[in-house]
Parts: structure tokens; C-alpha cells; sequence
């Protein structure tokens, strides 16, 4: 039995807005509401430019979108870690450590603008016959098995039904919060011990202090663009990503409580912040001119981990962070949303329009995958904080490089690293985890075999061979 | 800083009603408020007796409240489990296995009726000065910061200003979502894949077809009464409690899915179900003349583990199953509810009164036996339902048993096994958990040195004398 009506998204962020095109090019109806007011109207909410980092996932995604070289023309390619250290005084780049995403050159993350890829997409579901954007619709309520919401609206309550409903509302979700009120809905949020704040690097023309030469030497920027950097503190890291308009955004990940903590060092004076920074991040001295006000104003934000299942109930789906909100540490929170919508719309399309007859095997399929990359970006954290500073990580991430770059083409499935899976390939996530976690323990075996010691005495080819030949054998299952 | 007003307990259930005498009897006045009407004016709403097993974690609480000795008046004791194997096809407890809880015959749990039990605290309640008692009052709203809740009442909306709120409102408890809501609130509820469904045995009078004698041979009951029935089956399990009216509670734990599931046989006709139980469950052939409808018309209802972080927000706390609902299968949610009444009530004398001082602490404190009972009982579950039927694992209890029984005295940190740390000591769950999994570790030592089929070719005290010698080398770390 079919509900007559359109498709009704809640929420026009980037998932919704990017499944209404997906939906309405395969000729479906589509209504999306969101509690907000039109970005492109009102300039955007999130405040300074929060960016994000788009990699193959959602570039599929957005190419079946047809939208993918619209929003790749102001992305900025990084294609590795750049680690500050603790004891780099300057601002002029030397001393910090580039680590490569992976031996091809191509193999980038991308920094994107968050308010000017929910634009793009906006623009293009408005453009897509058949999608109807509704924004200032907050939903109050979901009738999960009749496929209608209930929105409060300026112009009163106003109510609408779908054909079936479904929830792209982010991780504090409307419609999943309906699902959790009925029976054996498991549901968790997991909140990490640590929080985040954005600060800000301007671009060199307002960085009066900015050391002669720097800008030049980057591109224009204060700091190399061609990376995401990090300053690696323990159990406290801060990161940055280049902006369009030669800035970049910065964020503090520090835990709530202790020594490095938002609590502690929020208590302290505006010279005291200062004092603190030149203290663990001193090359920022140069880069951050507004540090005492952006540390004083911006909000400190919460971490959270949202898991459920299942994902429908009646006629009412949730995907996106709706359905698994996760932290920020693998840059794959946009992308596991967008590969939600891209799967989505192939299995309506392979069940000849049937939308009802997928809801279920759709979100059947991905909940271990979804899963499976929670985990990850919570582990992650604990690499970005702590092991890129550490000399035996950067040795087995080397080792791991070699591998891939030697044996990637003669054996795929197996040398392959984690990150690359994740962020350079469309296989599913669980499975990247697991075939990650194979390659992982071979590299160890590899380590042992050629240690850190021997690799310092050994001419660079031959230490690639040697490595590769190893490789081959604990990876082909033979005696190393 | 302090509120004015007396402490508001929402929830006048089993742990709300205790609570409340706790606290009146230390001079605090206490208002009670709950959802449902007063059992003791309208009948209890349960519908037919549930029972639960009581054991020392909950008549240390209530002794605490000088109500013990009339509870245990009622209460039945159950020193052992008695297994039903599905070849047993007469109803004369020929063929049923007796496994004793502990090697001390004191030591059982007690089977308690609910609404019983829930009178009885009450009445209590009522009989203390200082506490009222507030019926139909459903918390729509609560004001965690300023300890203010709102109700609905047939009279309208009512609103209470407490010193302290204080949620014993249940595993939806009201305190507990308006906590939801706010930031770094870690929350999971995890269901089981199976339900339960209660069916009954009356007294032999009822019981047209029972065999001649039976009712002699057990006090008057259809089965022997001394003991905690189970009807293992592997996936799924039946297990039966004594009532003082001499009838029995049986409940279905079965999957939702599956040959063995509600679903499947729900679907049955009446001959079908009857045919499905005297193939599974033979022995009941005699006992359950109203199967047919009980399994019709009783609900079957799903099983929840709740956990969450902090207990306590603003001037808000949560505690019982409130705080941790947790699955049956250790028969320890009442009593883990009613450990936390006594410990709150201790910390609270303790602190001279000073209640806001010690919430914090008190939750602190008490999470991590929470989550640690939570887990025992999930695990119990297998336990019941696969492994008792074992030939195995009785082998391994017997061992365990036995040394207890030998080493108990001499050595009771390492030598007292989980269930009877658990059932029988206010030992902390977290570590009963603990000692019970070492005491495991040597059990399984143990009988890997005197292994089944020697134990079959000895003599009882050679075997016990053999156990025991092993047993003290093993747990005092001594080579065996």
C-alpha cells in the first residue's frame, strides 16, 4: 500500500538538499522543510567559514548529483598531514613535518566551505523540477506510520504528508527522536571527554607580524594550504584548513577538564591565553591576531556519537548524522551522508521507483558500515592527537606508504591502508575497517622485520625493496 | 545554596516508596509523586501476581527501613535452580535436576509478589511522618536546574517546587528524558532480540489433570515450590516462580524470531500452540490448563538495558531503574534499586543532611556497579536458557560449588563464585564481576586437573578432598 504524495525531507542541510535532487531526477515529488530560514537569504548562520573535507565518497555522490565540478572548482586539495611540533618557533614553515595521505599525488582530501556547498546544493534542488523548498518549517511532530509532520512555522502550524517520510535532520533529529518512543528502538549517544572550539588565521595582508617572505612562499596563504595541519599535543591537538580566501580555520580539540583544558585555560586572563598558546602552539605567535576574543566568544561545542537501529519505522526513514552522528576525526561525517543518499536513490532506482520496498534493505545494509566508521573516527582522534608525533608511528605509516605504493596494483585488496580505503575509495566502510586492521598487523610483521634502526643505515631504494619483499610474503600468507 | 522545600521523589513504585521512608525517617520531609493511581484503592494494575526474587542487596535496603521481617514473611524461598529437561514428559518432578544456588542452604533468593511488596512499602511510607504521598500525578515537565516539576492530574496541572528532585520514576522515567536534552548526557537503550510473555500454573485444585500425589509430595503446590524452575531450551527458555497461593508464574523468554519465536507460533492456531508446548515444554501438559488463552491474551513485551551519564543534573537525580534498567535474568533490578535507596540514604546521614553535597559522589560512585549488573544479566540470560542444560557446565559448577563449600571460610575473597557474590553479599557488582571471573579462571584450571570422567570413578569425599587440594595451590597461586 502506498501513501499518495510526495517524498518529505526534513531538514535542507547537506544531505537533504542534496537526495531532493537525487530523488526528484528519477521523477519523484519531492518536499523539503527546514527549521532554518534560506541561507542564501540571510547570509549563513554557522558564523566564520566552518569547512569541511570532501573526499571520494561524496564526490560520488555529488557527481551523480551532477554537481560534483561546481563544488571541486573552490575546493582546495589536501593531500597529507602537515604536524607542527611543540619546539617550532617560527612562522615560516620549516620544522613542520609533511606526512602524505598516500604515495599518488592525486589521492587529496578537499577542503570545501560548509555554507558554500550547502548553497550549491540548494541552488541546485531549486533547479531540479519537482523539489519544493519549505525553510523556517521546524517539525514538532512525526506521525512515523502515517508518513506526516507537523511543523511550527511563522505562519502558524502547518502540516504536511508524504508518501513516506524521511529525516535528514542531523544529529539532534526530529524524526528519529519519534523512533526512540517506540518499542525496541536501540538507541546511544556517546559524548567524548573532549570538545571543540574554532579560532581563526587571516589571510597575510591582516597579519601585521607575519615574518617577510612567508605569504609569497605559500601561495598567499600564512601557512602552506596544500595540507591539513595539525599541532599534535596528547591528550589536546588544534587543526587548521585552508580557506578560499587565503585563511584558514582553525580548531581546538581539547578535553573539558585538566591541565590543557577548556575549563582551566578559559579561566585564565586574555594574557594568560596568550601565554598559554606561545607556550604549546608557538608558531601560531605570528598567526592569530584575534586570538584572545576568538578564545573568549566562540562557543566550546560538545562531541557526540548518535547510533540507532533500526533506521525506519512505518513510512519514516532517517539517514545522514540523523541515523549516525559521529565526531569529526576521520572527515567522513558529510561523506558517509552523502554515500547514504547516493545508495538510496540506486535502490530506488533498481526497485523501478518501489521507494517502500527499499526502506528497510537500504538501511539493513549500511547500519554495520555506519557503525564501522564511528569507530574509526573516534580512534582516529587518538592518532591525530597523539601517535603523529610519535617516531615509531610516522616509521610504520612510512613502512605502510612503501607497501601501498609497491605492491598496491599487484595486490589491492590487501595493501591498501585504512586511510586510503576510507577516504580514496568507495568500499564499504566496514569492510575498509577490516581489510585496514589485515594490513595493519602485516605492517608490524614488516617492522619487526626491517626496523626503524636498519632503515636509517640503508640506501632509500634498497630499504623500498627490502620492505616490498617482505611485504609480499606476510602479505601472500608465506614464511617472511 | 540551597532550595527550600521538602525532597520530591517522582515515582512511587517499589524504589520511590523505600526511598521515602529512607529519607522521612532521617527528618526530611518527602513528597511523593506518581503517575499511576494507589494500588491499594484500586486493585494492583499489574493483573495477575508478578513475582520478583528478592535477595540480600534488597532486604539489607529494607531492613534499613525497618520493613524486612513482614516482607519475608510472604516471601518464598528458592535455594536452587530446577531444571526441566524437554525429555521430561510426566508431571510428578521425576527427572527434573535440583542445582543449588550456594552449598550453605540458607542462602536463597525469595520469590516476592510486586504488588505485594509494593503495598507493604506503601503503607510504610504513609506510616512514616513526614512523607505524602501524591497519586495520579504524571510528570510532564521537569525544571532540573531549579527542582521544579509539573504534572498533570485529574485535577489540572499541578506544579512542585522540591529541595531536590529525585526520578525512581522507571525505565521511562520522565527525569531522565528531560536530562536527555541537555549537552555531554551519555544515554544508550539497548533491547534484546527476545521478549517475554507470562503464563500461569494454578494450585492443584485447578489442575483437574494433575497426577495423584504430586500435590502431597510439594507442599500443596503442582511442582515443588523450594526453588527457581527453568525449562532451558537453548535460544529460548521458560522459567516459573512460586506464588503463596500456591500457583506459579511462568514467563516465556523467547526470541521475537525464529522456530522458537513469538512471532512464529503467535501465528499458530490454539491446537498448534498446544502442540508446540507439549513438544518443547512436555511436562507442562498437566499444568497449564488455560495456555491457549494466557498465551493469546498476555502481552509480550520486549526486554531493555538503559544506561546513562551523569545521574545528576542541576539539582535533578536519577536512580533505580531510572538510571539503570537492566534485563531480569539475575532477578537484581529491584535489588540494585533498592542498594542505591540505601547507599543515597547512608551517604546522605553521613554528610549531616546535606543532600545537595552528596549527589555527585553518590552517582559517581555507584555507575560503574550499574553497568557492571547490567552486563551480568545479559549474560545470565545464556547462562539460563543454553548452559544449564549442560552436562559441562553443571560439571564446572559443581567444581565451583565444591570449593566454595571447602574454601569459603578459609579464603572468601577469592573462593565465593559470582552468583552467590551477587545474591547473597553486598559485595560492589563491579567487584563480584571481578572475583567471580577469577574465581572462573581457577574453577576451569581446576577441572581441566579433575576432569568429569575421573569425578564419575570416585568417591564423593575423595573427589571433594582432590577439588579442594587443587583449588587452594590454584587460588593461592601456588603451581598445582
Amino acid at each position: 500500500m502506498k501513501n499518495n504524495g510526495p517524498i518529505l525531507l526534513i531538514g535542507a542541510g547537506l544531505a537533504g538538499s542534496l537526495l531532493a535532487v537525487l530523488l526528484a531526477r528519477q521523477g519523484f515529488p519531492v518536499v523539503v522543510a527546514e527549521r532554518r530560514g534560506d541561507p542564501r537569504a540571510k547570509g549563513y548562520v554557522g558564523g566564520r567559514s566552518i569547512n569541511l573535507a570532501l573526499s571520494i565518497r561524496g564526490i560520488t555522490a555529488l557527481k551523480a548529483a551532477g554537481i560534483a565540478e561546481q563544488v571541486l572548482h573552490d575546493a582546495l586539495p589536501m593531500p597529507g598531514r602537515i604536524m607542527h611540533p611543540k619546539t617550532l618557533t617560527d612562522a615560516t614553515g620549516q620544522g613542520t613535518v609533511f606526512q602524505p595521505y598516500s604515495q599518488d599525488p592525486r589521492d587529496a582530501i578537499r577542503s570545501v566551505s560548509r555554507g558554500g556547498l550547502n548553497v550549491a546544493l540548494l541552488d541546485a534542488a531549486e533547479a531540479t523540477p519537482g523539489v519544493t523548498l519549505l525553510f523556517d518549517h521546524r517539525c514538532t511532530h512525526v506521525d512515523l506510520d502515517r508518513a506526516m509532520a507537523t511543523f511550527e512555522t511563522p505562519q502558524g502550524r502547518v502540516e504536511l504528508q508524504g508518501r513516506v517520510v524521511i529525516g535528514a535532520d542531523g544529529a539532534f533529529s526530529a524524526v528519529r527522536q519519534a523512533m526512540q518512543f517506540t518499542d525496541r528502538f536501540d538507541y546511544s549517544q556517546h559524548y567524548l571527554e573532549a570538545g571543540y572550539k574554532e579560532l581563526h588565521i587571516p589571510a597575510p595582508e591582516d597579519l601585521p607580524d607575519l615574518p617577510q617572505g612567508v605569504a609569497e612562499r605559500f601561495e598567499g596563504y600564512a601557512m602552506d594550504p596544500q595540507g591539513l595541519h595539525i599541532w599534535p599535543r596528547g591528550g589536546s591537538m588544534m587543526i587548521a584548513l585552508p580557506n578560499p580566501d587565503r585563511s584558514f580555520t582553525c580548531t581546538l580539540f581539547w578535553p573539558f577538564e585538566g591541565v590543557h583544558g577548556f575549563e582551566r585555560v578559559g579561566a585564565l586572563s586574555d594574557a594568560g591565553v596568550r601565554a598559554f598558546f606561545d607556550e604549546h602552539y608557538p608558531d601560531t605567535r605570528w598567526l592569530m591576531p584575534t586570538l584572545e576574543q576568538d578564545f573568549r566568544r566562540n562557543p566550546t561545542s560538545s562531541l557526540v556519537t548518535v547510533r540507532c537501529r533500526p533506521w525506519r519505522h512505518g513510512r519514516a526513514l532517517v539517514l545522514g548524522d540523523a541515523a549516525h552522528a559521529i565526531v569529526p576525526f576521520f572527515g567522513q561525517g558529510m561523506n558517509a551522508a552523502f554515500e547514504d543518499c547516493r545508495i538510496l536513490a540506486e535502490m530506488i532506482a533498481d526497485a523501478q521507483g518501489d521507494i517502500e520496498s527499499v526502506l528497510d534493505p537500504f538501511w539493513r545494509s549500511r547500519v554495520e558500515h555506519a557503525n564501522a566508521i564511528a569507530d574509526m573516527a573516534i580512534a582516529n582522534f587518538v592518532e591525530m592527537r597523539e601517535k603523529v608525533a610519535d617516531q615509531a608511528f610516522l616509521y610504520h605509516k612510512r613502512v605502510e606508504q612503501a607497501i601501498h605504493a609497491e605492491l598496491g596494483e599487484e595486490m589491492p585488496e590487501r595493501a591498501t591502508p585504512l586511510y586510503n580505503l576510507v577516504s580514496f575509495t568507495n568500499v564499504p566502510y566496514a569492510q575498509a575497517l577490516r581489510r585496514g586492521k589485515e594490513l595493519d598487523a602485516a605492517v608490524a610483521r614488516v617492522v619487526s622485520l626491517v626496523p626503524r634502526d636498519r632503515a636509517a643505515q640503508m640506501d632509500a631504494d634498497a630499504w623500498r625493496e627490502l620492505v616490498a619483499d617482505h611485504a609480499r610474503r606476510v602479505l601472500g600468507g608465506l614464511p617472511a
